[in-house]
């Protein structure tokens, strides 16, 4: 079973209320929500801007928590902006997974970065 | 109890697993992912960018699901991001969670968007 | 006669040197280019994420001041990305307006934001 | 001298009247631009993410054009954005490279990609 934490359900509740005891339901239309988001994925990116493959695969300590929290910060306000939504995140990844696995058959896509429509 | 598809680790797992059949790890280095994120994150943004906030919250159907599955782009490549670099991201979430509830404490944030460092 | 600074080919010639002084040209690889644009990008859409759309339209003067620094980071990024992939910024520009222009008639545009696949 | 569609000027008043044209106005809310400047450059990210550094300096034709108009997407929403902000585009780019200069002295951050508050 998984831990009480490891659950999106979970993290979505605690989210929604952490929200509503600040009355900041005002600012999370979905609108705002998904530039919040922009601008997360925008910060996580600028750790990895200058690094080689072998940088970013070996982030020195300091650089690891602040990357951490960078994720920490994407996927709150991914959880915010699908709950606002009305989006099950866990079935829509499930859903994606398997699309994702019709579109990429292991036979074609083995070892290829190859977008699917270029297969 | 949450339902399995609901549990980060579980999605972890059917990602690796995903990843490691198809020969993708080469691929798979956290600069490349941070880098799809940021991709996955301009597509979600731009679902909403000529929208008002009353028809962003209220897609029409067909949108709202294409909205779903890049909101499960994002966070596949999220919890695959977070694998790589060795990141618990349930953990980094409520770790996160704790810092904004003293960064923004109720009596401070009550109905406002201020950035902590304006407060 | 449009005055020096106003000249993309100028801007180029400038950061070229600025990078060059600085044996910088090994970091600036199309791909971390991208990136650098990417984050300078989510840093500019973070200053509006909780806005209105009247306050996006009258920015106090000190956010005002930051949010033009923010855009001279993202041209700054996007002409050194163009300079090293060998692309004329303001041809492109010219093509692109063109293309817009047969994608976006008048008659079928005026007053709507729809993209052009659904016209 | 430079070619006409070389100034950032000459293209401001281009797409300002493009705008007009499709009383598109309504639309091109700060706010709203922002998003489209972040959906563009992650667009452009997204072209070079699975991409090792000699093939993202290496684009083959086809590729590079997509790249080109890309890049055009970007510039031509930066340009629309700074309009409506009463931003001077070139003059901040030129604020921002006397403060880069006086942030990154050449002696300091030679062969280094070192942000400058950590040099």
């Amino acid at each position: 079973m998984p831990k009480r934490t490891d659950s999106l359900e979970m993290l979505r509740v605690k989210l929604a209320q952490f929200a509503a005891d600040r009355d900041w339901n005002q600012f999370h239309n979905p609108k705002n929500l998904a530039m919040a988001l922009a601008g997360e994925a925008g910060e996580l990116v600028e750790h990895f801007q200058w690094l080689t493959f072998e940088e970013a695969a070996n982030l020195p300590r300091g650089v690891r928590e602040e990357v951490e929290l960078e994720c920490a910060d994407v996927l709150l306000f991914l959880i915010r902006l699908a709950d606002k939504l009305g989006v099950d995140l866990a079935a829509a990844a499930e859903k994606k997974i398997a699309l994702n696995a019709a579109k990429y058959p292991v036979a074609k896509s083995k070892g290829r970065a190859t977008k699917y429509n270029k297969l």
